[in-house]
């Protein structure tokens, strides 16, 4: 069997985790990872693999993990399908990557290429078990409940105030899709904790929620990569109230959604020329191994 | 919109929440009910329905659901099949449906029919569960616990013993993909305790779990349609260790497994001709609507 070769793109949290994917699995190979700034000194476990600022040092690349914010993935993922390249990344804004699929749409036809967007976990397998359970129970109410866990946009939200040197949001899940948000913060020389906890608490990120601002010295020492869900559903089969369903999961965040994505990226070589989300494909396309054989264990 | 027209094939537990969820439902119409014996008297809750022994009585239909016991699904499905409807069956038996999938993918090709098999809850939706997690975490291991809830399988084995009038086994989750049976006996007249419940425990349905038998005066009294699931993976992502899921429910059981039936019946009109399992078809064409609307709601 010849391993798909396989580019990691950005070497944030998700690549690193991206490239334990890639040598975790039977059936690929890491081309290499492309970074911005390849001038600084090389992470200690890329020793032997190829880093560079463009995807033509890498040789043949037969899919890419776009493993960049989710702001860039729009550009990044137009260039490689350009290529005849297929394309997996986390985009994570639920309100826009209809907008995503679509501009990539033509471009992916036209290319011969595959795109699987927003795949992760939240969007990503939540988004493929909400589907299921609303055909499970076609009429009902679901509740996705998040964390306790590092909320990454609220995170990013909290740092960019003024007086704050470092922070950390944590989602609390409340039940009922309601959620609290706990933000650490280690304040800027000469800001208080009053006009920091305030204006927090005033920015739209934070002013729809339950917000609390607790003060700390270190961010680094809380920090915990671990997340989860608490997804629930009760809805009516037919006509039959009161169907419960309910599916949770405690998991290392990047760990889950770089190997996600490196099981999307599987998929890619198994659909026809487009741009998909994850509902969009097979569950079995996901897998490595003899359909037949993973079907015998699984079904 | 033109409704689609189903069949609904066998009229007992699952064939009657299959016309509840037909009716229920926006995008199908209930062309009537095939059942072997029609001398008898109408179900009251058929008055309006056309109940006949042929599916030449029911007009042009577009999908069949096949609530027949397993063991006639493979006849079943080839009869439909050979006129051009799709069907839909909740096949069980975990070591055999590849053989029923082999079988009738030439006939489903050939007359440009697609047939979904083995839908229901298991195997059915939490065959993708699992299909999904081995995505999230490959290495590891899943358990499925069922119940506490009626094993259909058992009781029929149970009521065939020698000595034995009525009979109700119920399937104990005890952890880790072990089940303790409990089989509820309505003593024929002249039997003993002792010796259907040592029968009974010999059997090979029951030999290799735990087994207690409970007389009682009347099977009737005790029956309950609930059942459920409690469906655990432990595994690696890429080289992370140590990441937890689990899916729960608790429901109706012919009620789910004719919902997932049908929501079967629309994704085959969705499919190339062909056999499917679960596991092999998109999820979001089990849902009726739009599929762009659906997707920015669930996704």
């Amino acid at each position: 069997m010849t391993k798909k070769r396989i580019a990691v793109v950005g070497y944030g949290n998700i690549g690193k985790y991206a490239v334990e994917a890639i040598e975790a699995s039977p059936d690929f190979e890491l081309a290499g990872v492309i970074r911005r700034q390849t001038s600084g000194k090389k992470p200690l476990e890329l020793a032997n693999t190829i880093v560079a600022d463009n995807i033509s040092a890498l040789g043949k690349i037969d899919a890419a993990l776009l493993c960049t914010p989710t702001r860039s993935v729009l550009d990044q993922a137009k260039k490689y399908l350009k290529l005849g390249i297929n394309t997996v990344d986390s985009y994570d804004i639920h309100t826009s990557f209809l907008e995503l699929r679509k501009e990539l749409m033509p471009i992916a036809q036209e290319h011969n290429a595959v795109a699987i967007i927003s795949s992760g976990w939240d969007p990503g397998s939540d988004s493929v078990i909400r589907t299921l359970l609303e055909a499970c129970a076609p009429q009902g109410l679901t509740y996705t409940n998040f964390g306790p866990g590092m909320s990454m946009g609220h995170t990013v939200a909290a740092k960019s105030i003024s007086g704050v040197a470092d922070a950390l949001s944590m989602t609390i899940p409340l039940g009922t899709s309601i959620h609290r948000r706990v933000v650490y913060v280690k304040l800027a020389s000469g800001a208080t904790t009053e006009d920091v906890s305030k204006k927090i608490k005033n920015d739209p990120y934070f002013s729809y929620d339950e917000t609390h601002v607790i003060v700390v010295q270190s961010i680094d020492e809380i920090i915990d990569k671990g997340h989860g869900v608490n997804l629930v559903r009760k809805g009516v089969s037919g006509k039959t109230d009161n169907q419960l369903f309910e599916f949770n999961m405690k998991i290392n965040n990047p760990a889950l959604t770089s190997q996600i994505m490196l099981a999307c990226a599987r998929a890619t070589f198994k659909q026809k020329p487009g741009v998909y989300t994850m509902p969009e494909i097979p569950m079995i396309d996901l897998l490595y191994g003899d359909k037949e054989s993973l079907l015998a264990r699984l079904v």
